[in-house]
């Protein structure tokens, strides 16, 4: 016999990943004792990232303006294009700080298994981007010279940088991709024999 | 260079427990690929949580109404009363649907080492209602025959169940806890022995 309100917030928050009905209902209790200083707020931002935050035209990063920041700033290199997956990975990238290209967020890879096409993603515009010519397009525009496919090493992933790779052929594009090898920090012996192979394989000059 | 308005709501949501700063980008990232299926309705039932909810002030579950409707129930039996640390604790026994009675939500129990002392918890609305006399305080009134003691079987909960045996001597009230044993579906091969030996001294005929 919960209250009703709080049921229902419940089964809202239950559809969050990582959270279950029963982590839900310790957040609504954790909430619920805090209503002032956390639940009142909480509210007010979610209403508010609800109502101003969209698509980034250009890119499909997410951000109250459209284009996004990323797009518009004219420090960031246009001749470099990073491909991601997702705006999580997008995210990713800019929290290391240390890419200074424009991005471009497919929403998804491709999958047989899980019908997405590629005209489900969005290809058709990453192409029209990196092939476009000067005066085209883009916010600030500049020919793209380098696609970088930041692409999960899934074979979902995989197989769309192959797409991509396809698709541009003959663009007159450069294509690179992230490098494989050991993660900062990461032990020999925990890692898998494709990254070990993959980082002798790319081993560098010491 | 996430935007402010998602970052300030990803800061929001890792206060919550179980949620991280990385599982809070997560479950925002999915609220904003579902702006108007779940983002939107979920800052709703927040706020209207927020606004609406309050502490019943008889017993001090948290409902829409005060006094909350297991206050108010005619049905539910007056003389019973059963002392839970925390709100939470309240729902899980009202889940089982097999107690008639009423609550006392404590607000936690006590503790030397957090310095969570008698005035701290609702102890002193416990006794005044575990002890009054028919005419007085409660919403429906009748004497407390019963204070069931549903605290967690932790060492501040068997201290904080010791002080309120203690407070409640000679009130003429009787007072029981609930039942240690065998959880339903458990193996004893994983019980510790704590609870091996309660259950084996508290063994009934078959």
């Amino acid at each position: 016999m919960t209250d009703t309100t709080i049921d229902h917030l419940i089964q809202l928050l239950a559809k969050l990943p990582g959270l279950g009905p029963r982590s839900a209902r310790r957040a609504v209790l954790h909430l619920l004792r805090r209503r002032e200083a956390l639940m009142g707020p909480l509210a007010e931002a979610m209403a508010e990232t609800a109502a101003t935050i969209r698509t980034c035209s250009v890119c499909g990063n997410l951000d109250t303006a459209d284009p996004c920041p990323i797009c518009r700033d004219p420090r960031r290199d246009p001749t470099l294009l990073c491909v991601v997956e997702d705006v999580a990975d997008l995210w990713a990238l800019e929290r290391t700080g240390s890419f200074k290209g424009r991005y471009h967020v497919l929403g998804g890879t491709l999958s047989a298994l899980d019908g997405v096409r590629p005209e489900d993603l969005s290809i058709g515009s990453l192409i029209a981007r990196a092939t476009a010519t000067d005066a085209s397009s883009d916010t600030t525009d500049a020919r793209v010279v380098e696609v970088i496919l930041a692409l999960n090493a899934t074979v979902e992933g995989q197989t769309t940088a192959h797409y991509i790779t396809d698709r541009l052929e003959g663009a007159g594009v450069r294509i690179s991709r992230l490098a494989h090898g050991v993660p900062i920090g990461g032990e020999l012996d925990y890692l898998d024999e494709g990254t070990l192979t993959a980082a002798l394989k790319a081993r560098r000059e010491f």
